[in-house]
């Protein structure tokens, strides 16, 4: 066979594949199958300052309430076409809300979880339990528990929203139910009744024995948060175990059923450098978003150096490499879909360069 | 302000938004967050009729080897944009392998199995390790185990390849290695050494007593698959329990260091149906493929009714309603992403309507 | 055969039998398999009263050190034949430590706890940790733990030691290793190192985050656990769940990598009930003990009844059933080998009446 | 205080402690807490050629029937003073059950196997699913399941009972219920109905996804037995991994749907060794006992040489050292109670020379 008449055979072939909806690997496997993941999503750095006075300017433009939901904005990663996704599975939103505002109840198949860089004030209400949301506390609404917010203080808040949108997404796996249009309980208690029943170390009800999915204790107070990671930097000074490498201490929220992940689809963590640490440079397959709750520093991102503030966010693409460096010590939440990647026996990591301090 | 005025601001801010890479919830919400799955990929049905002249011709005009690396020709769900896969998180393909010829060794973070429709003649070499390819076999190539296939046999031979790779794809989590261009091991042993330490039913070597995400067996045959269905239905003729619906014979191929599914990331499972068997009605979250092995009948999935012979392919998104009606016995390999599901707690099914018999 | 003749053949056999050590199991089977547990431990009380001045006397007569290692006086089950056990798997007693003195490091397969009834001054020392013991805080020695412990008060202490000591020789599992002398460690702080890093609810050391079988949370402080309890009353007067029963509190302690069990072979738990609770009357398979930290009331085990004062002590052995009827408010501490049962799946429990309030 | 006044105080204490039942931990310490297991249990061996003929005497004297219940004549390991144990937490007995004979149903608490040695013809009837019972088969009859047996066949047969009567009786564990006094279904079909559900590799039922604390496969038969053991060594002379040692090929006997032990309180395993194969000399914390399946050879129990010839049994004391010498091809069947030190976290082993070949 001539090339003529075989490059025409080979058109003709593909044609006819793509009349019966079928396509070759042959000609695209370097695409499907790259050698490391080459992730759509970019390293990016949003700064605090900028997004507080949009979320403001949203406060005053845009009403909360049914249908829209929540006044929720989202970082949407320039690589990523104009989604409004932080990396190729998570989501990251400000979200705002004015003194006396409520957003109404609702429940997903998305899990949620609240940060706060600052402020005081609201009530996140999750499945008719009040939960106080301020300044450090990390905040859960597992899937489909249902959630809304009120606000009962005196000074607008923004906070951030992490959710697992874009992997849910992509999974073909959301539901979503409306709830009532308001707020079925506006107490203020300090506590949320899952704290009553799960904030105590190692203290397990015994009407609650069975293991569950995501963790049933909704506030992660920064008080605790806190004093844990002082705790880890004592007992470096002393000479003892327990940061994770030198001048960086970090702890995981957990599910205290089980002690895994607090949420099954995000894994939740906070870390604090000592001024002056450099943490090791490694790499990780999936991908994750840091927020500045604390300090001063730089984030090195595959190569992009982006100076960090209070309340600034990173996003980190899979198989990024990632360093931070402390100006002043440095306390940053993270949220990433490690713990999906270890289910799925997809998890690696590599240490590129040892930290310093 | 007037409506005017504030339109104007409103517009004012969402290009703010735009400049500083946000996207605002309320706009979009129902499409991020649906009631209920809203697939993109659709309910289609590819006949084997149509697949294997195509394949053949393929064989003719397109080599196989290093770069293109396999003869593997996939379903490409029309609703997915001119993407070869199959649903949105499996791949599923023909691939084709004329006498003599040799696929490459490689290795990937996708998790991929085969399933032979027809023929016998290929060994797949995994980890070094010889497996032979048959009728009604499910070979396993778990995530980063080295494999390459070559033919040993008189006749050109297709069967079906299904992989994780849009999931994989999603999540940012490939990785992928060439190894040797030929194939270390051309023996061509009836049982390969997995068989020889795994497939005997509850006996585990002493030597590998470590749980592990993937199966160690690499080979599940046929003969054990059929008894194991026949098995079910004379339990059912006798009266007694196995089948899972009346005239609905299945079975999950798992992973005998932990009873769960043989991969981290694919389920795979076999039916059989009596004649004239009618399943229930149900819908799942995420999505399936089926292959008819052996048979005839009908599927319908979410209202569309597509007539199955020996090797037709037809592809479940997520929670569209699938019912099987079997006009002869019929044999039915599927894989799917449930367990993905399960294991992020994303796992929803309900039965609509009951099966007859 | 003669009846005659059948008896001496029968007896021939059986002499037999004993010279090749050998036995029936049909002469024998009514003991060996009986038809529920028969245990010889029997329910019995121990006051406070009576055992408080035999330690001192005790700590006026032996000394501490190595060779008898501890200046504990053992709970010995008037069924159990002489043999210093509390029920036929546990063990309990009174560790009496006057001030200045030292009881010398060993650790041991047997795993260990102290529960302090009363004072304070001592601190235990735990693989080199100091861990303060103090009225009402529960202290872990796991398994093969290194432990010594020293009096830095000014008032000698006593409290009650539980180990799995029965259990252990029943199994043929001891192991035992002398250690330092002395106390390699003879500070006095008031919080110990695994309580720096695990002492958070929820929050889990990046640097630890194997599973472990034992906690490796040392102490269970009073301030938390009567808080948890307090709680869950709190939640039972505002109408919501938490309790176990009508009045009656109750938290397991656990192991914050797991969420199961604090200890592998030890089961442990605080409880309070309020003024006027009978509890629900049950029986369990497996045995425990129970001791007085607060208040006074009955417990009725197996039909005995026991006044209960501060301190007493109180054993349930298998299958005996159990109700206590809170005169005042009413804090017990009780710890049981049920977790092994649910572990060999021996596990039964059976509510014979309910409790009321 | 003069010794002697001190001797009379002291005296006086114990005394007091003898009379509030209390026992000083001082004076008994190196009995309760030795430096390693001190069992009482001996090595011992029993020849088959002694048990068989005592076993035919009773089935010519003593009935099988209720009350009774079995004609088992269990091992009594001489130091274990008088009771029928094999060794502490195991029971091993040999069961005699003549032609037409029945064995009426009863369940119970304690977990057992039936291991057999020589002939066939006996059905055991498990949850109403009558099981064959033939040479180097292995058959479950785990806790609280119906099982009777009758014998269908033309000569009388013995077997090995194994049970956990001495743990479960030393736990307080035990429940006991008798069933009807004949057998309700006296069928004798080849293969039982579990085996229809579970006896192929790695295939689950649909119908049953549920982990279960006991193997739902009643019946492993000696062909897969024998294969899986004879393919570990096939693949040692090809130079490829699989057996645990040299010329030492060992499967564990699983539970498919978890892949742990067959049984919750009994781990059961096979072992061949080829002709002239020397094992390791290891201890292990935990107790067993091996009976011969097929062969000659020796065992080495710390320091005992006892000589095995077909049906010969022996037991391994806790941390007793253990060496086999196989004269011709040896195949070893052996049940232990290691699955219960490695749930509490008491398993230990100590290799102390190695093996050879």
């Amino acid at each position: 066979m001539t090339d003529v008449a075989h490059d025409a055979d080979l058109q003709g072939l593909y044609d006819d594949f793509a009349g019966a909806h079928l396509m070759p690997l042959w000609t695209q496997i370097d695409d499907l199958m790259p050698e490391h993941p080459e992730p759509a999503a970019q390293p990016y750095h949003w700064a605090w300052s900028t997004l507080l006075p949009l979320a403001e300017r949203a406060g005053e433009l845009v009403p909360v309430g049914r249908g829209g939901e929540r006044r929720a904005i989202a970082l949407a990663n320039p690589g990523l076409a104009g989604r409004p996704f932080a990396t190729t599975t998570l989501w990251a939103a400000i979200q705002y809300l004015g003194v006396g505002e409520v957003a109404p109840a609702h429940r997903h198949a998305q899990g949620a979880f609240r940060f706060v860089v600052d402020g005081e004030g609201v009530w996140t209400v999750v499945n008719g339990d009040p939960v106080a949301m301020c300044a450090g506390d990390l905040l859960l609404t597992p899937s489909m528990f249902w959630h809304g917010h009120h606000h009962a203080g005196d000074r607008a808040m923004a906070w951030l929203d992490g959710l697992d949108i874009p992997l849910v997404q992509k999974l073909d796996a959301a539901f979503f139910e409306y709830g009532d249009d308001g707020i079925e309980d506006k107490s203020t208690p300090d506590r949320s009744r899952s704290e009553q029943l799960w904030a105590y170390p190692g203290r397990r009800p015994l009407s609650a024995l069975d293991a569950r999915p995501n963790s049933p204790l909704m506030a992660y107070r920064w008080a605790d948060t806190d004093a844990s990671l002082s705790a880890q930097l004592e007992l470096e000074d002393e000479g003892h175990p327990g940061v994770c490498e030198p001048g960086h201490a970090a702890i995981r929220f957990t599910n205290p059923t089980t002690g895994g992940d607090a949420l099954a689809t995000l894994r939740t963590e906070m870390h604090r450098l000592r001024p002056g640490t450099v943490t090791s440079k490694r790499r990780t397959a999936g991908s994750a978003v840091w927020q500045v709750f604390r300090g001063r520093g730089t984030a090195d991102v595959a190569g992009h150096r982006f100076s960090l503030a209070q309340g600034d966010l990173v996003t980190v693409p899979s198989w990024a490499s990632l360093r931070f460096e402390a100006e002043t010590r440095l306390d940053l939440f993270t949220f990433n879909d490690h713990r999906i990647f270890e289910c799925l026996n997809l998890d690696r990591q590599e240490i590129l360069e040892a930290g310093s301090r």
